[in-house]
């Protein structure tokens, strides 16, 4: 690949656009917001010219419902000879391309798994895309040529090619992302007007159920219009497993014994489905989380006590595999949580012990 | 105080031994099962002896729906001046207790919010309660001898005292801690069935979401048994929400405009009160999460890597308040999100750029 041509120049579109042109592809940008791909051109992302013959590869990174017409314009204008798009979504796009007589044989839908909490040219770095997941998703019409272009963009970016179909990712991505969005917005929304009393004993729990849900609506609305169907079945699920969850709590009430039993046994099959479904959410290299041990030290405020500890850890040739900082409320000491290799464990609390840490086990 | 008497030697029982013995007073442990006090003793939790006479205070750390029979007998065989008990809900052993027939004037009930994931003696550590919140729940019956014994036990294991109505702090935890874990295990349950392929595109979002998926099954049927009408009413608040949400997705679905429009600005609706909610939750000394700056910096897998960003940090004069790594899916590099203080960002940023770190803004 020698030339692409951008088209959106949001957080995607100019993260791609740094990476191909600081390896060495010439990449024009466009955006219907004209002050836009000059921010990225100052960014180094690219030339705001327009390029002066067809460029190999099209990256459309436009929200999920200008996909289709923008790029069955620039197939009519003969942009270049392969066209990919970046969105969250890739089975509306796909559709509304048929139905607006795109070619399909030049066109891939593409989903790279990498946000951030900024949108926007500025927000935008060359390393966005390392080493996360970069959905494709193509079909028997696709064109080898357009694949492999995409798999080049895919390799310049230093992500990790995964081939879906369109449908099965749209279901994915509702399952792990869509609705844990909406799930963290509906338990915060029960914060908004509950009393300072109460929302003063949360704890490390339900801040993190609840990150999330301090992300941006407007893009969020944007996601989820291009995806409602296959997120509306997974919420679905939810809410028959939650009216189940509310019949067992209510049955805890009850006088009759043999109601109450039956109450234990609902939500003990909750918290249980729980634990099985939670083992397969991938951590750090795709392990399950449960193949680290957790070493908790405490610590004080005091500047410079995280480098020791990480300090420490070095020298004993631990390497940590995740951390977490649980601090307590008002006060000046905390818990660090170090997650490490399980052989990794008694030496580092042997070695943390031996210079004065407190380990707490 | 100078005696003490701790009845139920697990974690929350032994770790208040610890502190109490840490700081002088001489403690009886005590517990059904004999093998229990033995440990804790051993960890120098106190004695397996029994007291010679009444002790200042009755330390009842046993599951709820245990407290008020086990406080009734203490009462009976006049092991102490005060008794206080300190399970995760208030008003059920309170009426039982009056049921039973105990002294109320005599009796305070407890909550230190600080739990673990593991339990039992060998778990417990004197600092567990530091800075912790420990609620409180006096009444009018509530002797002055006994209230104030109570909050001797707290700053003795320092941690903050917090006055509450016992139905109040039901209500409190019921939303703050019993919900978000019902809400974390439905939304992990989901992923028990899922395809691999799907599973694999999981980021930090469900991650986050379902951390407390992980917890122990009877410990939280243990609570949640002791406190099912108000997490019902909590979690039923939530099935509307959640039916409104099914709703508004599927009018996404619909071919009439006006039910398109109904449905973007019902999600909207509860992205937003999302946000509300989420601004809600306490961060690290209580201060809201938006009050601190996030700087990204990206690291390889080669050990050393994060002490040296916080060394460079405290030689920049910056303190972390908080940490969190993301990484790629089986690559060796990621991304360390450091959050400080909005005026330290631009201190942090400039050292770690100058010291050849590459910062993601």
């Amino acid at each position: 690949m020698r030339t692409a041509l951008v088209i959106g120049t949001g957080l995607i579109g100019t993260s791609a656009a740094l990476a191909l042109t600081s390896r060495g592809v010439r990449v024009h940008l466009r955006d219907r917001d004209p002050d836009a791909p000059r921010t990225a051109a100052a960014l180094g992302a690219g030339t705001e010219e327009p390029p002066e013959g067809p460029v190999d590869l099209a990256v459309v990174a436009v929200p999920p419902a200008y996909i289709a017409p923008t790029v069955a314009e620039s197939q009519r204008r003969g942009d270049a000879r392969a066209y990919v798009d970046v969105g969250s979504v890739k089975g509306g796009p796909r559709q509304d391309l048929v139905a607006l007589g795109g070619d399909l044989s030049r066109y891939l839908g593409t989903h790279p798994l990498s946000g951030r909490e900024r949108s926007g040219p500025l927000a935008a770095t060359a390393d966005l895309f390392e080493g996360r997941p970069w959905v494709l998703t193509p079909t028997a019409e696709t064109d080898t040529e357009v694949l492999n272009l995409a798999l080049e963009l895919m390799a310049l970016c230093r992500a990790v090619p995964v081939v879906m179909d369109a449908d099965a990712h749209d279901r994915a991505v509702a399952l792990v992302s869509h609705t844990p969005q909406l799930v963290s917005s509906l338990v915060a929304a029960r914060l908004e007007g509950a009393e300072e009393s109460a929302v003063r004993l949360a704890g490390q729990g339900i801040r993190d159920v609840t990150r999330i849900a301090a992300s941006d609506p407007a893009m969020w609305v944007d996601i989820l219009s291009a995806n409602p169907g296959h997120v509306a079945e997974v919420l679905a699920e939810i809410a028959a497993d939650l009216d189940e969850t509310v019949r067992a709590l209510r049955a805890l009430q009850s006088s009759d014994e043999a109601k109450r039993e039956g109450g234990v046994a609902g939500i003990e099959a909750v918290l249980r489905r729980g634990n099985a479904g939670r083992e397969r959410v991938p951590g750090k290299h795709g392990a399950a989380p449960a193949a680290y041990e957790t070493v908790a030290v405490l610590i004080t405020d005091r500047p410079g006590e995280l480098a020791r500890i990480f300090a420490d850890a070095g020298r004993a040739g631990v390497n940590v595999e995740d951390v977490r900082i649980e601090h307590a409320t008002g006060q000046q000491a905390g818990l660090v949580q170090l997650m490490v290799e399980p052989t990794a464990a008694p030496v580092l609390i042997a070695a943390l012990r031996e210079r004065g840490w407190s380990i707490r086990q």
